[in-house]
């Protein structure tokens, strides 16, 4: 009892106070300070339903926070929310820094608010969490849509790993669904893994391109014009526009080269100038028939399936590999057996289950 | 004791032997007979590195054994070849039924043998061990290669995933590199997860085709033509020279489209007529140029050095995925969640949760 006394007064006087009865007093400020600034999950489910874009920023920001307790609240949110999600297109758009990614979305995003649409724009964005920068950080290029009303931005999310981010993103759509928004934008830089798992969580993926000096596919990874369901080019506007029409040509014939997609859409190939506004309304007519296509077909309802079966598997199999991984003595001990199996001195096959083994006696 | 004694007996009448002195000799004659029949890993290493093709077919039955005690001593095995295996050509050749894999082989496999060269055919079809057929099992379609003295022809590894096939083939390659065999032929039908598991494994990965009617790329499983080192479209004989040719040069086309190999090698498209032995001699320079280049920048030995660790990364993947979902409960209750998932009622991240939770409580 004594200790723990002189524990209380100790925190006191870290605290800076000396007498009890304002510690608590403050102490009850402080809570409901923190209760007003922290809201429980239904009141922040109250008003994202009502609208409210602050509530709905709070609500991402507590997905990607790394405290426990949040993580239990926004896990309680999110799931709150699934009753009420609405429906939505989620469109993926991808293109090498350069091509104009964010006046195109600026300019989509404004003309989808003049059809009556909210639209809510997202990105995933993995590289940026290292440098703490963020693809739409540069909110000046989308001016206009940050002050539409109709239009909620958020730059990209944070996360250690592609995964982490991935879940926020993925979570992020809901939240926004449960708002309401009727079009979902998430953009992607063409470079690494973050195309793979954008394509995984939209009904439709956009890759922009400018036409370039020739080789047209030069510094396109591997798979992204595959998982394309339209490539837009971007800039097809002044000196540029001959070079353009050359260059849809060029995507025309090379996706003839390409098999079959799994919706049975037919990927196309578009022009438009987003700084001009051209083009614009046809990019998003051509998205419209691919929707209203897999729709039809039923592909759209069990893409979605679909997709959510790979992220429960992906979630799983990527917490499991982190445990593992994570685990000092296996970090270590990984690092012997690649050494040995450089050597030719084991197989990659043996070195696994050593590897195994060594978790199983340490579980 | 008596307990003992009577069960002893229980044995003893189960085996139909009375007399307990001719069990004895009896069991003594059986452990000889296993043993001669059941070498020691040792005497299987050292008969494989004699050239003896019974003692190599043996050790890939010992390697495919589902039995707890063959595959400690099938680990054994493999672990005292690395030391042992030679520099080999590892080549992947895949290609849907009908486009002429076998003739290709027995003819190509049958050229390497008059070069001087020992030629191991395997193959890794995971679809065959469901129906336990083989597509290598129709023999006669390599009678000439069978009875060849430098070759070895293996039917497709046994397995009952795609990974154990994958182990298994992994295996046999070393096994046959110890037994010097100089080029490791890796056969695969053009459909399924295969391809890539061949791919994964292979220095010089060829896609068989012929000419089609029209669209040469139907029936192409996506992303096989980015692996492919080369497009060979076999039957390019008689009436069919034409039609193939026109195919060489709209694959030619088509390759032009797919981004560059991170080898630096630029895939190339043939013709040749394996019934007719044509085009054959022009295959293998193709494959020995892409082989010397890769040697010459290094990628060789870095794709192989990659490739063991990705084994590695993937068997213990393959392995801690197996333990999760193998276990009853999970099973069970994973339908429950994708169910849950299915209605809405449930997000896969909350699901995956879930299930990594009651996992956790169950070890």
């Amino acid at each position: 009892m004594v200790k723990k006394q002189s524990n209380k007064t100790a925190l006191q006087e870290k605290e800076g106070v000396s007498n009890p009865e304002a510690t608590s007093e403050r102490a009850i400020s402080i809570l409901q300070k923190k209760r007003q600034k922290q809201p429980s999950a239904a009141a922040l489910l109250e008003e994202i339903l009502k609208g409210n874009t602050t509530a709905l920023s709070r609500s991402i920001t507590l997905i990607e926070s790394h405290n426990v307790a949040h993580k239990t609240k926004a896990n309680t949110l999110i799931e709150s929310c699934l009753a009420h999600q609405k429906p939505s297109v989620r469109i993926g758009i991808t293109g090498v820094p350069g091509v104009g990614k964010s006046t195109f979305i600026e300019t989509l995003g404004t003309y989808l608010t003049t059809l009556g649409k909210k639209v809510a724009v997202l990105a995933v964005d993995p590289s940026s969490s290292l440098s703490k920068g963020s693809i739409l950080g540069d909110k000046t290029r989308m001016d206009g849509l940050v002050k539409n009303p109709n239009a909620f931005i958020r730059p990209s999310a944070a996360g250690d790993s592609l995964g982490g981010v991935s879940r926020h993103t993925r979570e992020a759509i809901t939240l926004c669904e449960t708002a309401g928004y009727d079009v979902i934008l998430i953009e992607t830089v063409g470079v690494g893994q973050s195309e793979t798992a954008v394509h995984g969580m939209v009904d439709f993926f956009l890759l922009l391109k400018i036409a370039g000096a020739g080789d047209e596919l030069q510094g396109i990874k591997r798979g992204i014009i595959e998982m394309a369901d339209a490539i837009i080019i971007n800039k097809a506007d002044g000196s540029n526009l001959t070079a353009a029409k050359l260059a849809k040509e060029e995507f025309k014939r090379a996706l003839h080269y390409y098999p079959a997609k799994a919706s049975g859409w037919t990927p196309k190939v578009a022009l438009c100038s987003a700084i001009e506004n051209s083009g614009i309304d046809a990019a998003w007519d051509l998205i419209n028939d691919c929707i209203a296509h897999t729709k039809q077909t039923g592909f759209f309802t069990k893409k979605r399936q679909e997709q959510n079966t790979f992220w429960l598997l992906q979630s799983i199999e990527n917490q499991l590999k982190d445990q593992f991984f994570e685990d000092e003595k296996i970090a270590k001990e990984l690092k012997t057996q690649l050494e040995l199996i450089s050597k030719n001195k084991r197989s990659p096959f043996a070195a696994a289950e050593y590897l195994l083994n060594l978790r199983k006696t340490r579980l």
